[in-house]
């Protein structure tokens, strides 16, 4: 079986260009088939304040209301997308932008309504991603660039990233032996929060429960490392999380905390 | 050979909801291999106005700089390009939302600095488009929208859509027999510009110059003529233009101004 390396990029190094000038570069330099996820980072927030645009929290919880969703299908389909393809093409790297209606790739449906509305958000259905195409893409020579954008009749949806990787990964697991990537602004799943030297190396369910229980991993990184597994027990054959920075380390295993199954 | 159709989409209609959708649905029904272009309308503009971007005039002629290109990537590589495909997918069209950037589809330069600096605008080159993986896109049974977006070294650059539009049916003459048609929200090249029922049936180079000068045709007319005769004049088998809400009757050549060469 071919190799796909899928690697998603979280919206702490999109924020910054240099970090993000750095990532692609490494990126670019990667061997084999690769499909790159990015999240969209605070300039969709920014965009929205600048438009006076304001947001709208249901207990906590962020809404995407029909202004929010055409903001974010501007910045993260077109502006946030389209730089990162023009900057992976000047590295010799065939990047191909994609959000999740072109080409059908992430078919979708709005968010059951339960305690809290979120809005124009979208799930992915079960069967979401249009696997031949995508593999015909990648066999064209392209890398596909997901926009975290998913399609649902006729209109986009926003779409957590990290899901988006994770079903992009478990999908493609029938046509490749995939590799899936998580990279962020820490080294790894941290033992002490404050010490970037702390990596925990691996983790499976049964130790990320007691992390949990024991408090040392908490808030984003819960559903974080919940795709993780799921994408592990789903046929994905590696999965790590890590520095944006250690790109190669982490697919050779030598960086970042390698996601195990039970 | 094959056929192929090469569609370009006027801003008058996007910034139009229903004449917009009516399009799409028309447009969805076309058969056979087809691609489409649109321009940008007012919604760049307004955007902009609502970022507090101030237009930038140069001898009355608009400048693309850093800030306008920001917004037109989020607005017509987003925005408009994702909600076109996002409802061409609702209608059964495998669309596919591309940039100049994406797959390097679209070479250009930056416009060389004369008697004024236009900015961020490109002008495409030479061998601008990137014929073998457009028609292998095709080939899978998918419908390529352009946004008004070249690219060049790492960036994207403002595009005329009528341009790419003619190079696009230009360079996939090399492989399809091409039809290009321009829809705006005329009937065509109108003898009279108030009576919409004096569509002038067909134009070549003379007579398109006796048009000018007698004053029937001038502004914006003259550029978009000028792709046309381009066009036809670099083995394009048929091109012609006239309203978005005629697209069937353009094809079968019973609607519209049919550019013929001289």
């Amino acid at each position: 079986m071919k190799h796909l390396t899928v690697v998603k990029i979280g919206g702490n190094i999109i924020d910054h260009a240099e970090r993000l000038q750095a990532f692609v570069k490494r990126f670019a330099g990667l061997q084999g088939p690769c499909i790159l996820v990015h999240g969209g980072g605070a300039i969709a927030t920014k965009m929205g304040d600048r438009l006076g645009i304001a947001p709208n929290y249901v207990n906590g919880r962020r809404i995407t209301d029909a202004e929010t969703l055409e903001v974010v299908t501007m910045v993260y389909g077109g502006l946030v997308n389209k730089q990162i393809v023009a900057k992976l093409q000047a590295e010799g790297c065939n990047a191909i932008g994609l959000s999740g209606c072109d080409g059908g790739m992430l078919q979708a449906h709005k968010r059951p309504v339960r305690a809290i509305d979120y809005g124009f958000v979208g799930d992915l259905n079960e069967d979401a991603v249009n696997v031949l195409l995508l593999a015909s893409l990648i066999e064209l020579g392209l890398t596909p660039v997901f926009a975290p954008l998913s399609y649902s009749e006729g209109g986009l949806l926003n779409t957590n990233a990290d899901t988006i990787a994770q079903e992009l990964a478990k999908a493609m697991s029938s046509q490749y032996a995939v590799q899936l990537i998580y990279c962020f602004e820490k080294a790894g799943l941290l033992a002490d929060p404050a010490d970037d030297h702390s990596v925990i190396a691996s983790v499976n369910e049964a130790s990320f429960k007691t992390l949990i229980a024991d408090g040392i991993v908490s808030g984003g990184m819960i559903p974080k490392l919940e795709n993780a597994f799921a994408a592990i027990n789903a046929g994905v054959q590696k999965v790590s999380i890590g520095q944006a920075e250690k790109l190669d380390e982490l697919i050779l295993g030598t960086s970042g905390t390698h996601i195990v199954q039970s």
